[in-house]
């Protein structure tokens, strides 16, 4: 267990029930969901890849991927300091500091940061939802990380597609009322939408996300996998989450 | 039971199970699958509703629209000659030749036949298939139910689109390894998804099988429905499968 002088005011120490690995949050700001394990665990990943993590917040899926595949160096970009300042924490108390980088900066001009076609994944849980109506304090963390705010679905999908490798894969997870636009965005960038899983709170109920790869320059081919059920039964997990949440290293492709 | 005289050499005659409808088939050119069943039942319709089936084959959509709901007119469309006769026939045969009536006509230049902006609701379940690779006689009538010979995806929208009255909403059935596309196509033509449902083999195994509903000129937002599941095990079809084929007049929306 770390020391606790890692923390600031307000934050809090998490296990992530792997590797023995923690992550630094702030319930006051934003803490990440289910959405960035099942990401993580969508991801197919070859021993070496380099990855990306677009709009990382406070790092949660680079440091998963650092558990649960063998990639190589992981680079990471968040815009908001107080966030990439978290995660530059937890990527220490994890020891991964000569694994994961995280950069501030912002996703609109990601590749003017990094070199181009360098990476050969990149990754985003980014905001769903591109209605800001009603938002109260669009300058709020939680608020930058939820609504298109600060960056577009266009402007992330754009900016990845330069800095992957031709051939390289984009991850997302997303929301299902945007997939029409999810996929003319992609296939727009010249990201191909390869494989898609919708997830499912239970069974027979609507989906509430989707996992979304995307291949640069493929082939229009797209396979459309079984969904994940998060419950079987009222508090209790279906069988392929809690093996998502028990997984230690995952096996490499 | 109506009488045999209907019937050509080769064909047959299907009790469709609802209105005591039945249906001539030729099994050795083509015979209608679940795709058509499940499409009519993911149609909603108001009463009076004017619909076009666009490729109709030998009639099975109209027909079981004409039983489980209460559209007005049905116009269909096919462009072979042998499988409109058939559908001619299964019209006369049911007692529905004041409310459907089959065209013989080509779908590339059916808004040359019908009226612009004159249907409230069309439906289709196209060919497939986009490869025509390996087929040894395109000119079967098999070949032409299942392979763009005649007619792509892009032929079906556009005229279909022209078609229907603005608000009008389109209904297909299809492969989701052609999603990315049959969303592309859509959206090309002013046509927006708004429905979406897959339908699974059975729990857990991939979707086969596409429905979508999109609206001319609709709003971007896409309901994704929960996977419709055909077989709960082996051998025995779902509940939601039984109450489809054993269900008569459908509620009106």
């Amino acid at each position: 267990m770390p020391s606790v002088s890692f923390l600031q005011p307000g934050e809090r120490l998490d296990d992530l029930q792997i590797n023995d690995y923690h992550i630094i949050q702030n319930p006051e700001k934003f803490c990440f969901g289910m959405d960035a394990v099942l990401l993580s665990a969508f991801v197919k990943c070859k021993a070496g890849s380099r990855i990306l993590d677009m709009g990382t917040g406070t790092g949660i899926i680079p440091i998963l991927l650092a558990a649960r595949t063998q990639a190589g160096r992981l680079d990471a970009l968040e815009i908001q300091e107080d966030s990439a300042d978290m995660a530059r924490r937890s990527v220490l108390l994890n020891h991964l500091e000569q694994k994961i980088q995280i950069h501030t900066g912002d996703i609109k001009s990601a590749s003017s940061l990094f070199p181009l076609s360098s990476f050969d994944i990149i990754t985003s849980n980014p905001p769903y939802m591109n209605d800001q109506h009603g938002l109260k304090n669009p300058a709020l963390p939680k608020a930058i990380a939820r609504h298109e705010i600060l960056c577009t679905l266009e402007d992330l999908v754009r900016e990845s597609s330069v800095l992957l490798r031709p051939g390289g894969h984009f991850f997302m997870v997303h929301r299902p009322f945007r997939l029409v636009e999810i996929f003319s965005t992609l296939t727009k960038y010249r990201l191909e939408p390869k494989r898609m899983r919708l997830v499912q709170p239970y069974e027979g109920r609507n989906p509430n996300m989707i996992l979304v790869e995307a291949v640069r320059g493929g082939n229009p081919q797209l396979t459309v996998e079984a969904p994940l059920i998060i419950y079987q039964a009222p508090g209790r997990y279906s069988e392929e989450i809690q093996q998502i949440y028990s997984q230690r290293k995952k096996e490499v492709d």
